[in-house]
């Protein structure tokens, strides 16, 4: 086998204070496809390229952040393993039935030490990306309605304890480390980036007193001219920008950091490098750690570290 | 395991007609870096953001061609473990010695049915690229010499019975099938483009009666722009384009098809889909094989079905 | 006076074999916006950039070309003037009422030795490009209509005596020769491209046996990657290629020439150089003719020099 | 008389801190070509793709700023016009001698309200971009040595009593208002940018108290990928940026805001509308003069009104 197991981020479940307002930013202004609403009020989306019923769920609440991230893997067997090794690990994991979340088989849900729900799910049902598997033509329409990122890529989550959840990442899940920022002492780890795949991140993690905290949910746009895009359309929209267009060290990333109307930190990105595990992380230091976020002006924004929901 | 057994193409062994035109090809026109020679009088290339020593060996021979295409497994055991898998399928495998080719591991290299030879190893130096581990920049100079693609990233072979090289390359090493053309049979695949990662090819096989012929070794370059650079480069260097700058059906990635001194096919190429192994493979048919291959003219040129070396 | 006199291309009138074909694709796929239609059964659009009320019309006829190309001048007795200053140089010139086409004034009608109707108009409808004139956007959903250029940018006309059509835009008409391509007598050009600004070309000229031909209008783009969207949509409509993506070597610009449904060749290009008229015009000779017109391959297609309407 | 007259910023004469530190910078980093040193001790420099022998001079001095800023004119005898129009309209000329500055004519010197020193001149020795004038490719290395603008394009000044320089812009030398931003007072202009081509601006005032200051002198790149590539290389080079990459409300051009080593702004900037004199100025109210400057953020930052030299 040379991929399989955990294959791919799947689904964020987001809390906004206004459901309404989410639809309109997440559908028109995000640009993503609603595919559907369930009895409890979540709304469902989906990018367009993305084959998958959903990728980002919404869900009205009192403060912004969000529920839980999750993995598609590859099969039920798989789902079974992991669920197994999860326990024998030690961690506690909760089965969610299937039909919980629309067109969503069961997920094997748990709690990483960072304070964050992770799930885990082999099912999802299959509404394609508009083009037809059969000689499709290379876009649609679809990829022009807002921003319009090719799909929903990676998180960064905020949180303590995450040697923890690396070591569980790795261990347990098969993800690797691709880079790293250290603190003064030159061991503990700032913030982590891990793969499951040949992207530079499937998921990340800042060391943070709070738990559970979201920085952001980051979406995947096809080239840097669609990052300016994307920055015109939040202007034109009135979208709060955090920072950028700008580039990652980290990655190498081109990117925008903005703010959905409930405060959710997200990001829109283009390129940043193919890697693979047998490639040793790439480490940053303090003095550097302006450069590893934000290339460009190679210093931190308050912001970033500071604001997350 | 999320990603592991067959990492990546490793690297192509390309024979050239003359030894000094083709160092001055693959080092200052496609702009790659030469990183040693061996007392077979082979040259040895690698990609600037390739960290493992070589990715393109050149050698004299009295035609061009591709003598083998070899890919980078995790380790030695998964090594080991493949080629008893290889054996237990039927396969007659080889070891090669390490140090045979420079900086080089062990290699089981055993023949497909289409005729061509494949290679897999588990180690090879790191020369790194560049940038170092620390606070790298996020490119460096090398990343404008020639067309300087970032990576050797996929072969297109062409030969007999690609049916078998399907299945033994999905069943023994993991690969997947992402899009493939059939013929006016409805059952026959002309092409077939498979992938080991979430690239939407690591290898690709088109059907041919002549066995072990080479279509073209495939490099990737960041943007679409960086393909009009290369095309520039082409131009100035005077390159023999086949066609491009243009947009394949198949990934979508943007390309040029061109020769070097030799008459051995090269893309460079930008772009393309992610794409998963448990996505059913998109499937093109002979009507629309235009499209497939040149997006926009969607029509065949006939040195595509005909040149080869 | 530094910008004054004949200020740009204006508008293009050109003939289609079917009106509503011609009105689709004008409008739905190279994404004009259509501003009227008159009592003669003329169509009328403009780009979206654009301010006046038009610059492409379009009319039903038995064979395709163009009737005439017009410039704006700066002003309505700019316009005497260079109607005297035409007469004086041996010119007939003819007035056209205001009000013949749609929002527009007066025109000063004559025509070049070449074969071809050019006229001259000071004043045209302003229709806005949707922006407004106080605190506008960048740009707004028109710009993603279709292939959407943001400007009719230039035309390339076909027929005899250019040597001459040269004289008049030059001493009369106040354009300058920015490249030519000379024939093997190294004295007689075979094409020049003439900017009445600090464009490459606001109108061109081919050498050609038959009067009066048109080869191409062409559309401005805003990059290279709009050059690729608009490639992308052309194989969408199933629009003719003629030959692109690719780079002119005269110019610089990155192009596509595509023909309308009629057979009229039409280009989408983007960039090119600046120039300023106290710049000896560009020669290119008959060996690198190919590079002159299609810079990657470096050689002429038989289509560009024989296809016009 | 299409274009003529005054036709292009031509030079300007910055003053540095440090010589050695300027010639680095201005060679090196921002990639322009020295093309020669005068007993003065100034260093004359060309962007890659100007055919003039030099439009940037730097010298040393105590403090940073601009010595003067120059256009060329059409010829001699609109020279002697401008300077006659010039003392008619009350302005105060000098001629500087040719040789004055290498390679450079006679210039006519005055200054305006706003306490900037401007120049004219109609002749410059005659350098070229080093692609010949016969059969050139589409450019050379030095495109890519350094940040590598193609052209020097305009520059921003802050001074007193912009009013009367517009109107001596205007009146005299010919050129049009594109955009401004107007007070609360609605009438009074706090900034004008102004054209005496199609380009979105040949020079620029902002009102401001102390005169003579100089905000930014502003070179050219060909795309929205470049303006990615100069950021780059300005964190490689550790340059100070002020901010971007981003894009203006006005003109649209995308941009970056930076520092040479004496704290003299630079711009790096690509794209921008074509215009023309017929088209009257956009107009923006201090509400929105956040969007004007910089539109993905919509807000002004201190720096930029507050910081010259």
């Amino acid at each position: 086998m040379a991929i399989g197991g955990v294959l791919r981020p799947g689904h964020a479940q987001i809390r906004v204070m206004n459901l309404e307002e989410g639809i309109h930013f997440y559908g028109n202004v995000l640009g993503l496809q609603e595919t559907g609403r369930d009895a409890q009020g979540r709304v469902y989306f989906k990018a367009w390229d993305e084959r998958d019923h959903s990728s980002v769920v919404i869900r009205e609440a009192d403060r912004a952040g969000i529920d839980h991230f999750a993995f598609k893997v590859q099969s039920k067997s798989v789902l079974s393993k992991l669920d197994s090794d999860l326990r024998a690990y030690g961690v506690n994991t909760e089965w969610v039935p299937a039909g919980e979340m629309l067109e969503t088989g069961e997920r094997v849900r748990f709690q990483v030490a960072s304070g964050h729900m992770i799930e885990l799910y082999a099912d999802k049902g299959v509404v394609g990306n508009g083009l037809g598997m059969l000689n499709p033509e290379a876009w649609q329409p679809m990829a022009e309605k807002g921003i319009a990122p090719t799909r929903m890529d990676h998180c960064l989550l905020y949180g303590p304890d995450i040697e923890k959840v690396e070591a569980l990442f790795r261990d347990v899940l098969g993800f690797y480390k691709v880079e790293h920022i250290v603190l003064e002492d030159d061991k503990t780890d700032l913030a982590i980036w891990l793969s499951c795949s040949i992207k530079a991140h499937d998921i990340a993690f800042v060391r943070h007193a709070v738990p559970g905290m979201l920085h952001h949910v980051s979406f995947l746009l096809d080239s840097w001219e669609k990052v300016l895009r994307a920055a015109d359309l939040m202007s034109m929209n009135r979208v709060s920008i955090d920072i950028g267009p700008t580039r990652h060290g980290v990655t190498r990333g081109t990117t925008i950091y903005a703010f959905d109307p409930s405060g959710n930190r997200f990001e829109t990105f283009a390129g940043g490098y193919q890697t693979y595990p047998d490639i040793p992380p790439i480490k940053w230091t303090m003095d550097e750690v302006g450069a590893a976020v934000f290339y460009h002006d190679r210093k931190l924004t308050p912001s970033f570290l500071e604001v997350v929901s």
